[in-house]
């Protein structure tokens, strides 16, 4: 790609309205950039890390042989009122009504509609169990939206759904799920905590998020320092400013916790036969009993990762991308008019072996072009400078580590193709 | 793909709310399902057809040089209402108030809020020409939604937009949207014609719509039968029943006119000063005066197009996929329990050579297995029968042409290669 007539931009301000690093980089970085409160675009270049993180799940959930499908995002109010969900959700359940005056919302999530188109389909034993999965857009009308696209309004998610025969086969999916989260935000270059959520150390339905850590993370989780127990801080359970409180202790081992904070990037739920019950959802089994499906469910806030990812990966110059999620793996930097064309060769030969390649060929200074690759935080620049002019070397400089390495021409191509 | 806990179903039944051909076979053939009026879900054999169309119409998009990014499906009415559309948009523009009282719209089109990104950031032509687009889902509030995914109310478009700097790269860039349009429609496997629109013969704005032909589609387009000048009908230049009337001439050979029927599946637009102007996208020319951006913008119904390719591949067993769109290369099928265990190695070896193919493990009639292969439209069934008890020998089937092939068992993967 040229960045001459890309669809980008960069800014030195720091943003006013952001409070988070990850909310400030991404507007100066030009990934994305705001509709209205909590409506965001992501540019090309936001768009190439959120299409490459969306990729990747995909490849973990296929491989773990979850079924990719898609529901609609708009769905009729009747499906919501059977479930209950109409009267139990709050007003982050966007209601509205359509020309002819039926009700629809706006879907938080998908559990009834998938649900219902499940319930016509696997009416056996022999069919299960079944995992379903979809990246589509969300909607929850929050008060406050915060944190950029950490807490949008509409944003991008993959949920998955899975209808099981009984708790042994449950386990199993929801452990094909873990272990598949585990790849996915491992490949993400996250530092992350599996913590046990929501229902409290002993609890009914069984939940557990996968935490990215961020010391501004909106979310706080408590861990053992002894034993590897963890879960995410209820009011219920932790004492504020009574950290000796017996209720403060590790309820497996007793042992010390730790408060840490961090933002929620996975959620796995065994919901039980709320939605299967209610809607209808049955399926005979081996003796031809009619019985309700077991579901569970996970979501991946796919639009919330870059920002998840950016909390752990920056430095005073910028974003310093993972390797699998970055936007271009590499930048070719003329320095001068003197090394632009030789630059264009080195861009097209990079292109033609299928390096993910950008060229900074635009008419500034070769200081500003660094300051922008920094910024928008690409892994490897290729600067064709004075080294190029004076020995037919060009350079490659890595941006995490800032390694500078000399590269004789001919052999670049084999070079990067190594690093990346 | 393992068939038996596959999210998957048939049935024999025509769908009595279905006029459609396209519309019959996506349902029998357990494609979509529908949640509301107008409101489908994409099932794992639909969504499969579906991405493969969005893939390739990314991939024709990148090698054309547009940059894909990704806009929010929820707009502020603010927005419409500088550009105007708010008051003249009918009622298939969906409004709704949110938590706060704050107008919103659900996306018919994108063109005011990429107006308003691009504003800040293409502001030199330097920068110019761009065409950005992204696959996303829009909402029309249809009164009647018909004809299945080909006039739904939720659909998934690929929308782009182009910002040019005077008519000469407006010209250019609309015939490079032409050209990858061109490809994306014949990899899909259409036929197809493109024609004027809209502004009939001797219009203002220029716009082309790509209509697939279908004997019972929804758009009536004129052809010469002379020169290759077409046109979508509109009432003002056909004169009904009076064929010979001079207005029913060619208006560029005066020879005599044919009308066909088809379906839109692409549409260019030449877009002029409209939403630039009112939205304020201004950039500095080479002498530093300030212009309106020039824009186009460039559709393909992306959800409507695998009811347009059915029209034009089916017969009396159902679904003929192109092999380029189709939702598996290659069903694998025992025919009774003595050849399972070899399909299954078959089925297996096929997927480690990167195969696309279903494996048909179902405890059913292998005649089942056989209507259910032709009516969701597999290119290719790899039959492992009597022949392969008797001889060790698998048989191809083509679908298209009922062609039978004899295959060695060592030999069948190369064979296959061949095949798709």
């Amino acid at each position: 790609m040229k960045l001459s007539n890309y669809l980008f931009f960069t800014t030195k301000e720091t943003p006013a309205e952001a409070e988070l690093i990850s909310h400030q980089l991404m507007l100066r970085a030009g990934l994305i950039k705001p509709a209205a409160s909590g409506l965001y675009s992501f540019l090309p270049v936001g768009y190439r890390v959120l299409d490459k993180i969306a990729s990747l799940v995909k490849e973990e959930m296929d491989n773990a042989g979850a079924q990719q499908l898609l529901l609609p995002f708009i769905q009729p109010a009747e499906l919501w009122k059977r479930s209950g969900r109409w009267d139990e959700y709050g007003k982050e359940l966007l209601r509205f009504k359509d020309r002819k005056g039926s009700w629809f919302i706006l879907s938080p999530t998908h559990e009834e509609i998938i649900t219902d188109l499940v319930a016509e389909v696997l009416t056996s034993y022999k069919k299960l169990p079944v995992v379903a999965y979809q990246i589509q857009i969300k909607f929850r009308d929050e008060l406050r939206s915060r944190g950029g696209v950490i807490r949008s309004r509409e944003f991008l998610m993959k949920d998955a759904y899975s209808f099981c025969q009984g708790e042994d086969q449950m386990k199993e999916i929801y452990q094909g799920m873990k272990q598949a989260y585990e790849k996915i935000f491992s490949r993400c270059g996250l530092e992350y905590k599996l913590v046990e959520a929501e229902s409290g150390p002993i609890g009914g339905d069984i939940s557990h998020e996968f935490i990215a850590l961020a010391p501004l993370g909106e979310d706080k989780i408590v861990e053992c320092q002894s034993c590897e127990y963890a879960f995410k801080l209820e009011k219920a359970v932790w004492q504020e400013n009574e950290e000796s409180s017996s209720e403060n202790r590790c309820p497996v081992c007793q042992a010390s916790l730790q408060v840490k904070r961090g933002l929620e990037v996975g959620h796995l739920f065994q919901l039980g036969y709320k939605y299967s019950s209610s809607l209808g959802a049955f399926f005979l089994d081996q003796t031809g009993k009619k019985l309700p499906l077991l579901m569970g469910c996970y979501g991946i806030g796919i639009s919330r990762l870059p920002a998840a990812i950016i909390e752990q990966n920056y430095d005073e110059e910028g974003i310093i991308w993972p390797e699998k999620v970055a936007p271009f793996a590499v930048v070719v930097i003329p320095t001068s008019e003197r090394t632009f064309n030789f630059s264009e060769k080195l861009y097209r030969k990079l292109k033609d072996a299928s390096i993910d390649v950008l060229w900074d060929d635009r008419d500034i200074s070769a200081g500003a072009k660094f300051k922008d690759s920094d910024l928008i935080g690409i892994p490897l620049k290729i600067i064709v400078g004075k080294t190029f002019l004076k020995e037919g070397n060009v350079e490659i400089k890595k941006r995490k580590s800032g390694e500078l390495i000399k590269v004789k021409k001919e052999e670049l191509i084999k070079k990067v193709e190594e690093l990346v």
